[in-house]
């Protein structure tokens, strides 16, 4: 009984997260029209909680959001549950699955992430902040399209043992991930940016490379420095 | 009487969505001062509703749209008729005189759909999305100036029994087409986030090919999923 | 006394109208911080009024708009007369003293229009809409710098006979023209656009050029279609 | 006591004019996420305001932002001693230990003028804009990474006795400065401005050079023109 009001307590926070993060995305300008998709596990549970397929964004309270099983399967009687659940669902309960560290998935089809994607090219380490926060360059995963479990997959696999908390899913997109939705969040608005960045820069001739060895300092301190979470640090 | 109720019901609505949208063209970027036009056809009349001829986007009242019969004629003694139609008003009424399955028109200037459409070259489909929404490449239409049918039957003759619902007409720009004026302004909007996604991949180098049978599943799969309409997925 | 009270308000309206368009020029994205100046000419009168130097877009309100003679001299004593114009205030006087016909006068730094400038390049007219309302390409001025009249009569020496209502002064920018202010504010806009997309189009391979006959025809329709203002159409 | 209480007026204000020039840099598009930051000297004291660690941009108010002394050292007991400063504070106290001119300082990773930090190239002063505010090209400095006074030292290194108050570290992103922290934010803008242009300007052919007798008269015009503060034109 106490454990249960718990975890409807936890429902209830994780979609009010889930629903705002969708504004971020909007903000950012990672997404246009319906597109774009955050979910968020539900702590203490074998839940997750995810964006309906096709709401405007105007339209996303937090009892829009879809409640779902780690198979994907949304929970009958729960708010939101006449809808269909984003048709990237597979995909995210995969990744929740096999990797019991991830607390959020975000997936989109942001323009710069999805050129890389679309050459099938991982982003090279070239900037500072991108080695803070993906420490090293952003993967390349296989081309895989929606009807099984493959995208799924194909995010765990190359993201298993990786730095980054992005994957480029060729000729599709990114999907990155986090130890909270808003983690998974802010991955998605920064991979944007370093995209759109390192493109720019390579455009106008030869990028500099940074040392190996200086990645990995950037990277270590970055994820150390003062104790403080990841998140929470400019 | 109870079918001129039904009608005149129609119009209502039909003048209240093409208001409505042509905001969606502004969010989304697409047009710039007064440019753009958005058009709808009044369901079981021949009928259409379209914005009138330079008008601020803040004025685009419902009761400023503009009624039309299918030569493009605007109906005399309807709200609005006071002023002229759009410009292109000759173009939209050619399609809906012969595409009967079309419910709505856009037509934008939009930056990266008149680039290609100024080189005459097709968008090849090399991301996923657009093999979903478009289901191969964004076709060329002629070359061909505001005057007579010829930009019309541009459209017509390269839309008709093609996958894709927006053609770039050469040297002007893109027409996109739907069963609705949203479905319409939907491709407008997504043909516009292609055509700048797929460009700037090309500036970085060589884009991966989707096979062309995956194409084909990945089309046929969204136009199919769930049994949803086609506007209501992301 | 009467003519005196018609050029009082006539000098009211052309402060609202100035104040005013130059949100269009932040809304339009062709300024940042304090640059770009709007100035428009009092009708029956030997007078103009410009932007004060420096003064943030939020601060605009049309009691600080300045009220100059022909010259680019300050009306003492009228309301704002305590700033200084802004600092291009001289070349918008050489416009109205040597282009009778012209009623505003705009200055951008909007990004693409001042990267053809950069180059000393003019921009071919490979797009429909660019044949509409420049009926050509749009030329490049002389390279010349603040302090005396050589950047207005450059702008007038460009611009004289020319249809383009807008010049690419060499390695500064643009300076556009019209009938009204709000013609000359559209015309930066419509500039900018074109100057953007051309630039995309060519950076993805070659152009197909518009047959000299059809820009003639093009730009003749739009001048005169129906007997519309010019600054009355999409 | 009356110097203290003049003191902790300074303090109020600088805290609202560096809280309130966030603001600036998001709505110039110069950050993403809670990335970039600005600080001002207190006049007539070893202290100066930063923003803090990590805070999103919507809970930038006066009272979160932090007093810190000229080493960088947090003053306890004061509002927001309780989070930590920007982890780029350092390099903020090592530019106001040794460069007592300076009263602001601004750091970003704006997306273009970063592409140029990681070409580590300078950016050639080709338009008229870049001369009055730059005096001449926008210079790199060298590769270091945070921990030490390395950043600090290779912007002083750089900027003393330069004339642009912008420096590109390598690989990394540009710091600016001026005598007040508004003017170290019009630095910031102007430079992704001018970052931005020249870019594109050089993406689409070759750039005309600009002599550098004429960058001289235009630099000294414009830091003396009128006898007006130099951020107060446009």
């Amino acid at each position: 009984m106490i454990d249960s009001a718990r975890i409807a307590s936890a429902i209830e926070t994780v979609r009010r997260d889930v629903a705002a993060l969708h504004g971020e995305l909007v903000r950012s300008g990672l997404v246009v029209w319906t597109g774009g998709n955050v979910s968020g596990r539900v702590p203490g549970a074998d839940l997750f909680v995810i964006k309906p397929s096709g709401v405007s964004y105007d339209d996303l309270a937090p009892e829009n959001m879809i409640l779902c099983d780690l198979d994907g399967n949304v929970i009958p009687g729960t708010p939101g549950s006449e809808r269909s659940p984003s048709s990237d669902t597979a995909a995210h309960a995969y990744v929740y699955r096999h990797m019991p560290e991830v607390g959020g998935v975000v997936h989109t089809h942001s323009t710069y992430a999805v050129a890389w994607a679309a050459r099938g090219e991982e982003i090279p380490c070239v900037i500072t902040a991108m080695a803070d926060e993906f420490g090293g360059p952003i993967p390349v995963g296989p081309f895989a399209i929606i009807g099984d479990d493959s995208i799924g997959r194909g995010i765990v696999e190359t993201l298993s043992g990786h730095r980054s908390p992005a994957v480029l899913m060729q000729n599709h997109g990114p999907f990155t991930i986090g130890r909270t939705a808003k983690d998974a969040v802010k991955a998605a608005v920064m991979l944007e940016d370093v995209a759109r960045t390192v493109h720019i820069a390579r455009q106008g001739g030869t990028v500099v490379p940074i040392p190996q060895e200086k990645i990995d300092a950037l990277y270590d301190r970055y994820q150390n420095v003062y104790g403080q979470p990841a998140d929470d640090r400019d």
